[in-house]
């Protein structure tokens, strides 16, 4: 394999590859029910579509990288994608999707009760799994985070479509929908390993910062990515009503017949043929795009920043490349 | 207040009146959202309905009879009445229900969306809960009592219609839906209150037949109660297509004849005039409402002879009185 060719997150996956055999081996045994096989169908159909397994991936690695030799990193690290799985199975319902990772989602192929009560079981599963580690810390970390997505979905469906929503709501919505996650795998990694408390906050940090670059770069691509490299379509959002961070800077800068338009096309949802055009001017007109695109940048060299506490070597040097990855795409 | 003509969940109400302050507060103050105020709203209106507040005056009452003086059987009886609230919220989004202890439902009032996700704010928010007391085996006990639940759940969706559906998968559900958070209230009392394990394992046994006992009397009632004291009406259970377990016992007892009926009814839904007095004449002619109900004393027997493992008094004979009570309906 030529490393320098492969992606930052293919030679993680490389590197931890008999961590991630053990975590996908307890994975499988923890989503079984003997009761009820609704269970490990729907789960199954979730877990083995072939996601990248990021956020599992993070957790190990952090517990590598501060030393860990035991046996946790595992269960947490399996703990972190049955929270995300029971997320997603949840996020369907509520956003009516009909495709994930281009297969059809659970509520469709089964119906919205599966979704919502095999959610439910992993959500509770993860809990155990977590107590089996035996570290409080770590129940608090995870189960904090937890809140915090619930919230920020919350909020995400409440200001989504309002224009009042400024940047910090934003950045609460994005920490809420894709930052926990991220801060609580990297985070409990350390914590697990024992490491020393500003490793601990740098790896908190990293996580936060890595997310919510990730989630701007997906903001900034539904109004600009090519549809091959996302699978998406540019306007997604758009058409969905989504008050994202290139709208939200635009709107701060718009004048009284910009704002009608924002107010018409996102808070009303009349939307005509050419509006999306129309938007995509005033994104441009404002420099909307261009700022957004620098926010996703300082994130990911925020990132950066806050791994170099950890100690020096190739885990810390992908973890690095990951961060740059994930910008990449608009760079 | 005259002792004797009051119900025993009242008179335990009135002993731990102090307590339950506590946990009301403790629920007003958790269930806040900053950045959300969808939140605080959707868990009001279900909180502050009025319902009796077994499950954590269980807890209570289970930790005081170990002689518990400390803090945490209050936030323990709040991560009870959470996990309860946020099934409930699950479960009308499930059953698509529009009332709830005679009002609108959440998702009625709402919408599906805010149902699911307030619901798993309550979840995470009731693990924050457990952690605050420090206690691992508590934590390792209520994630169980969760994927319990959420297994019942899933079992029942796919069984509830099942005519081979038999007593013992009956008995899974029933602990899901329901013994399953009763046992788990009362023996987390125990836990936190270092109660020797033979005591433990009695008031886990209580609340497991207490909680059985509970919901058996449900499913008689609906065929044999009156509104009023229900708030249901005979045969909900027969029109939503339930297998509950007087019917359980009449399709094992059917004749051929019988069994196409019960699989017409049943499993195809194609129900007829008439057809909910027949059903109650084959449940009358199998003696399967007798037998229901012996089930159900039956189990509040076993609760009331697990109690006595505890220290004798007042807070013990009203948990004896509260099972009597719990099939007082039908004897």
């Amino acid at each position: 394999m030529d490393m320098a060719q492969t992606k930052p997150h293919e030679r993680l996956a490389e590197m931890l590859a008999e961590d991630m055999g053990a975590v996908n081996a307890l994975i499988r045994e923890r989503m079984a029910s003997e009761h009820a096989p609704r269970i490990p169908e729907v789960t199954a159909h979730l877990v083995e579509a072939g996601g990248k397994r990021l956020r599992p991936m993070l957790t190990l690695a952090a517990a590598r990288l501060c030393g860990y030799g035991g046996p946790y990193h595992v269960h947490l690290a399996a703990t972190v994608e049955f929270i995300h799985t029971a997320t997603l199975l949840h996020d369907d319902v509520v956003d009516e999707s009909r495709q994930r990772r281009g297969r059809p989602t659970a509520n469709l192929l089964w119906d919205n009760k599966s979704s919502v009560l095999v959610g439910d079981y992993l959500f509770a599963r993860s809990f155990q799994l977590m107590t089996d580690t035996g570290n409080m810390r770590v129940l608090r970390i995870l189960s904090n985070a937890a809140a915090v997505i619930a919230e920020g979905e919350v909020l995400q469906m409440t200001a989504a479509r309002d224009l009042g929503t400024d940047e910090a709501v934003y950045l609460k919505v994005v920490r809420g929908k894709t930052a926990a996650l991220f801060s609580a795998a990297t985070e409990v990694g350390g914590v697990i390993a024992g490491a020393p408390e500003e490793q601990v906050a740098a790896l908190f940090t990293y996580g936060d910062a890595l997310g919510i670059a990730f989630q701007i770069v997906d903001d900034l691509l539904d109004y600009g990515g090519d549809a091959t490299a996302t699978g998406k379509n540019v306007g997604d959002d758009f058409r969905e009503r989504k008050l994202t961070l290139p709208v939200i800077k635009a709107v701060a800068q718009a004048d009284a017949e910009e704002r009608a338009f924002w107010t018409r096309v996102i808070e009303k949802g009349d939307q005509r043929d050419g509006d999306l055009a129309h938007a995509l001017e005033l994104l441009d007109r404002h420099g909307a795009m261009a700022a957004t695109r620098a926010d996703a940048l300082g994130w990911a060299e925020r990132a950066k920043g806050a791994i170099r506490a950890l100690p020096e070597g190739e885990l810390r040097g992908l973890m690095i490349d990951l961060a740059d990855y994930v910008v990449a795409r608009i760079s």
